[in-house]
Formats: C-alpha cells, sequence, structure tokens
C-alpha cells in the first residue's frame, strides 16, 4: 500500500500513531498547514521543517492555475518543485472551485468555472482531478467532490453525495489506471536540468534528495470524502458506500461551510463512528485551535486549516493565555514574550511591542513572525495530544 | 573613545580592520543593511546573524514617525526594541527629510516638514535629532545636515555647505551634553517589564542580553557629515572644516541625488584624499555590489544602500553572472540554482523555476528569499574586498 497508517497507542476514541508515506512518516493526530501555491506564505521550509511540520497541504485549484500542472510535472512534481522532501497532501480543487459561486457550473460531468485570477474558462472533472493531481504528485491526493451548499435541503443533500459518489468512482478508476505516471514513479523520474555543471542540491542535509528509500517501489494514495450535508443518516450512507468503493484513507468533508459550530461537531463525531478503524480518518478545514484538540481527542488523525497562517497574516495570535490581537495600542510598549509560556523562535526572542510595531508599521517581518508562532501553537497543540493519547 | 577603527591591514589605499562599538566589533570594509522601521524587510534577525551581518543602519525620520522615539527608547533603545544585540547606525533624518520635496521648509533653525503617512506638522532641529538618536540608541549616530539638491549653482552650494557645517556644531554641542542620556548608559538601564513573572530573553544564545562586555563604559559616537554639493573645492573645505570641529568618524553625504554615476565618483574619490586616515570612513546611501567593491578598495570603511533589498522585492537579483529578474518566464521551467556560485541558503535549495514561481503569484516567500539572497551578495562581496585587502 502506499500510504497507511500504523496505531500505536489508544485513548478513548483518540488514537496515535505514524502515517507513512512514500516522502517519509507523519507523527498522529497531525495538524497540516496550508501552501496553498506551494509556499505556506511568508515561511521558508527550513523553517516549516525545525517546526516539525511532517506534511503539508497544497491546493490543486491554485496549481492548476499557477504555475500550472505541467510546470510542476516537469520540475518532478511538488516536492522537487517547492524543495520539500516530506510528505504532501493535495485536496482536489472541488472546495475551491464551489467556492467560485457565481462562476462555476455543475453537471454530471464536472465543473466548470472561470479562473478567479482572469476569468479564463476551465473545466474540472473526476478524471481532470486526478490528472492534475498525479501531476503535482502529492503523497495524498484526494477523490474529486462536490461540497453541499449550507443550507440544503434533503434532496439535495441526497442529490449531491450520490453525485460525490459517482464521481469518487470515477476518481478511483482513473487513479488506479495512471497512478505510475506519476513524476516520481519508478524510472520516471526526469534528470535534473543541469545549469553549467551545478544543479540544485534541495536539501542541506542530503543531497540524495530523489530518494526516499522505497520511493520508487511506492505510487501516491487516493482517499475517499464523504459528504451527506447536515444529515447524519445521509453522512452514514455515504460513509458506507464510500467504504465499498475502497480507499487507503477517509476524508469527511463539506463541514465549515456557514452551518453552526455544534452542528459541525455532531456531523463529525456521528460520522466517525462509521469510519474504518485501521483507516486514516481526515477531517477537512478545521478549525481553532481547541477543536482540533477536540476531534484529534474523538479519533481524527489529519486535519488541516488555513485559521493558523491567514489569521497571523491579520495580527490575530493564538496564545496559551487566550487570542492576542498584536495590532491592539496596549501592547505598544509591551515588553513581555507574545505567549510567555511558549518556546517557539519568535517568543524566544522578541516582545510585545516589536511584534506590535511590526504590525502597525506594516512591516513584512509581521506576517513572518505572526505565521511562524501560530504555526508553531498549532503544531505544539498537536504534540500535546499525542503525548495525552500516548500517556493513556 | 565610544566607537573606533583598529586599521589591521592596507592595499593601495584600501584599508581593512575592526570598527569596535559598544553592540561588537565590525569587520570594515563592510556594508550595512538598511532596517528602515527597525527590520530589514522580512528578514528575522537570527537569518541576519546567521548571513554575517554585523551593522544594521535604521531611519530616523521613519522611527520617530513610527513607533515614536518614546516608546524606543522606554523599551531599552532600538537594540533591545528589536532584539539585535550587534552593532547599529542611525542617520540623521536629515535626507528623508530632504527627500520630501513638496513638504518641508529650511530655515537656519531647522526643517519644517509635514509626514509622509498623515501630513502632520513636525520640526527637526540638530538639537532634535540628536534627542531622538540618543533614544533610539544606536551605536553610531550621524550629524543633522542638509543634503544639497542636484543640480546647484555655486552659491547654493556654499550657502548650503556652510549651513551643514552650523549644525555640524550644534549637533555636536547638544550631543556632548546630552551622550550620557543613551537608554542603555551606565545606571539607566530600565528595569524590563515581567510579565506574569516571564521575561522575554532577547538572544536565544545569550540571555545576558543587557550586558556586552563593556557597555556600560561606553557611549554612543556622533559621525559628522561632508557636504559641498559636486564641487571638489567645496568638498574639501567641508572635510576640512568639519574636521576641525573634530568626529569620531566622517561620512561623505550629498551623493546619488541624481548626478551622473561617474561624478559620484570623482567626488567621493577626491573627498576622501582629505579624510583622515585613522578614522572610519562611511560613505551613505551607495551603491551597487560593483561600486561598493571599488569604493572599498578606494579606502572607504562603510556603506549602506537600500539598493539589495528593494530590488529584491521588486524580483531584481544580483549573481556572479549579473542581474536577473526572477520574473521572466524563460525561468519558469528552470531547475538551475539562482546563482550556482552561491553558497546562501537560497541558492542551496532552491530553484530558479520555484523562485520565479513565487513572485509570479506575489507569495510573500518570494520577498523573503529574495532579500535573503541579496544580502548574502552584498555581504560576500564585502567579504572578498577584505580578503583581497588582507592578502597584500
Amino acid at each position: 500500500m502506499s500510504v497507511h497508517l500504523q496505531i500505536e497507542a489508544t485513548r478513548g476514541a483518540a488514537r496515535a500513531g505514524r502515517l507513512i508515506t512514500p516522502h517519509g512518516e507523519v507523527e498522529t493526530p497531525v495538524f497540516m498547514p496550508v501552501g496553498t501555491l506551494a509556499s505556506v506564505k511568508g515561511v521558508p521550509q527550513d523553517v516549516l521543517e525545525e517546526l516539525g511540520v511532517q506534511i503539508l497541504l497544497s491546493n490543486t485549484y491554485h496549481l492548476y492555475l499557477r504555475p500550472g500542472v505541467e510546470t510542476v510535472r516537469k520540475m518532478g512534481g511538488l516536492h522537487r518543485f517547492m524543495a520539500w522532501d516530506r510528505a504532501i497532501l493535495t485536496d482536489s480543487g472541488g472546495f475551491q472551485v464551489f467556492s467560485l459561486t457565481e462562476l462555476r457550473k455543475v453537471s454530471e460531468e464536472g465543473v466548470a468555472f472561470r479562473s478567479h485570477l482572469d476569468g479564463s474558462s476551465h473545466f474540472l472533472s473526476p478524471e481532470k482531478a486526478m490528472e492534475i493531481q498525479i501531476g503535482l504528485g502529492a503523497d495524498i491526493m484526494m477523490a474529486f467532490d462536490e461540497c453541499t451548499e449550507y443550507p440544503a435541503d434533503g434532496q439535495r443533500m441526497r442529490n449531491s453525495m450520490e453525485l460525490t459518489l459517482r464521481w469518487a468512482e470515477r476518481s478511483k478508476k482513473y487513479f488506479e489506471e495512471h497512478k505510475n505516471e506519476v513524476p516520481w514513479a519508478a524510472g520516471r523520474q526526469p534528470l535534473a536540468v543541469s545549469h553549467q555543471g551545478q544543479q540544485v542540491l534541495r536539501s542541506a542535509q542530503d543531497d540524495n534528495f530523489i530518494g526516499h528509500e522505497h520511493e520508487k517501489d511506492q505510487t501516491q494514495a487516493l482517499f475517499g470524502i464523504v459528504q451527506g450535508g447536515m444529515d447524519a443518516a445521509l453522512r452514514r450512507e455515504s460513509a458506507e458506500r464510500t467504504i465499498d468503493i475502497g480507499f487507503p484513507g477517509y476524508a469527511i468533508g463539506g463541514l465549515s461551510v456557514g452551518e453552526p459550530r455544534e452542528l459541525t461537531r455532531d456531523i463529525v463525531l456521528s460520522t466517525l463512528e462509521h469510519l474504518p478503524a485501521d483507516k486514516p480518518r481526515y477531517l477537512m478545514g478545521v478549525g481553532t485551535p481547541e477543536e482540533i484538540a477536540q476531534y484529534a481527542q474523538a479519533g481524527v488523525d489529519m486535519m488541516d486549516c488555513v485559521l493558523p497562517t491567514r489569521a497571523a497574516r491579520h495580527g490575530l495570535l493564538f496564545t496559551s493565555e487566550g487570542k492576542v490581537s498584536i495590532k491592539q495600542a496596549r501592547y505598544a510598549q509591551d515588553e513581555s514574550a507574545l505567549d510567555p509560556g511558549c518556546d517557539c523562535r519568535v517568543c524566544q526572542r522578541y516582545s510585545r511591542a516589536y511584534l506590535r510595531h511590526l504590525y502597525a508599521a506594516n512591516e513584512l517581518l509581521a506576517q513572518v513572525l505572526n505565521t511562524v508562532h501560530n504555526l508553531h501553537y498549532y503544531l505544539a497543540t498537536m504534540r500535546t495530544v499525542r503525548s495525552w493519547i500516548r500517556a493513556s
């Protein structure tokens, strides 16, 4: 199998273990930072490594538009392109296209949409989404699904769920027929273009970048996505029928689309009961630090969210004492660390007064430092949950 | 003396040595990166340390407006405020005010100007510029001067030079009477504000941040500035009369204001002949990599310029093979390093294709990585010149 989960400890519904991927092991439960355009905004890859990031999420829709899948494929896939030799997951593009409310049209075949950048016309189908994701070459790719809008009536939720199931079948079929086309598949690794005899070393630690031990024997993994709107029975049916199709991992999609947080929680908890215990469970696009800790305790293995990185760029920082809006004048002469309980490189060196100044003066460094701190906070939150599970 | 130059080797007119400051030694000739608002845009302080930056320049005018000198003074001065325990130089604000062509009015007393941020009215005089710079607490501060516009006629150049000389006297007088008021002077170090018993450690390597060995016995140094427009005789007179006033270092100001590059060079070379051999010589606001190497070879000890950092943010990169405009489509699938001859962390890890993508997609990381590379290039250029001098 391309990707699989080794469960090493459990505590109640929670599990701690390792997700084995072609590009290294990932300690779970894991929070995956979002690097939309093959970059976590403002943070160099070596800092991500230092923060302990073991898997990143990147967005198919955005990469499809810029730089385009052909460029990434020719560069050997996302890992080589962005000089990141740890694991990567790509979404299917379905959620981003769903967000283009005024610019998309859904049919049985797929979704026609217009680019948010230049209005150009494009079409994504299950097959096309697989083709793109194979070209990007992430370790984990996602089935093409329809994210049901909220609110939606019962018939709409069922129809949408059924469409997602048909698209899951098509996604799997295309993937199985083409998975050997991943840029880093055995015999497919393109020779690096040399430049006057020089060649970029992608990692200071490891100039044998191409070869994780087993990379050549492995392929990507395709995860299925459970939909079904806010109806627990439909969610159960979606889970069971997605499992029937058969994937090495299952995601819960279609949440955080405007519904109350309690409803999100109810749907997550009821859906989790119907997912296989031995496969990774991925809750998409969630949430606050409290939520990711709660969901990990409830048995979710993987989560992603733009919240820590996006909030950082708006000066909203997560700390052990609660949220801090660093733009406030009250911090202008505050010599203390942002979070006295935090051992990240930002809190170890800089004062709130300095961070407040950087933000108020619109300095680039504000976004860099704020992002590093918030990512550290999310990753530390998950480390704490993993320890809690293993301490049982 | 507060700051002094130890000359350790010479080659022709060039000198290599060490500038001894209250915050560490600086190998000269040195290029000083510009951190306008107490930050080199996009680059964390630990990366500056890793790049080998030993002295930064920060701008009095900008810091006076944001966050204001009182904030910096209360935080213990710029070093503590920005968590940088190596040397800092502040300009006098004169050049920035000079740049506000439509917003300033010069009189014998000083310069009335309006903020470029909100149009509010302010007044800078020699005394005020010293008061601000003492509050900022840089190791080296600059006399308040008038930067003569180009072109200017003979009478205008003389009048402007005479004004700068009178302002130099006033600057020195105020400085000598108030230099014990620097925030880090003996007995003046404010107690750090503690936050629930925690306190920010400003340096991962050194939690005894306050105390460089001799900091408490030392004061800031005030450098004089030679003006005189584009007239070699006036420059000579300005140099001689500024030396008569007496400073521990001398700058050549008023260049790179629109004149041809050859004229800049002629004025620099002729002025250098009239500066004392045993004092640091600082050429302000210059230049390209070729120029900083040439001027160092001609006997300049210190230079600063926004070019490497500003150009980086516009995708213009300096390499051993010439300038690279990374936005160009020709680099979209170029797997080679930006500069195959460069050992900076950017060139060691990332490809031109990735840097081009980051720039084209307007990713924050483009500005961060480009700045790191260009600074490395400038600093490496000066390392080469220093080796060349010492190899004589």
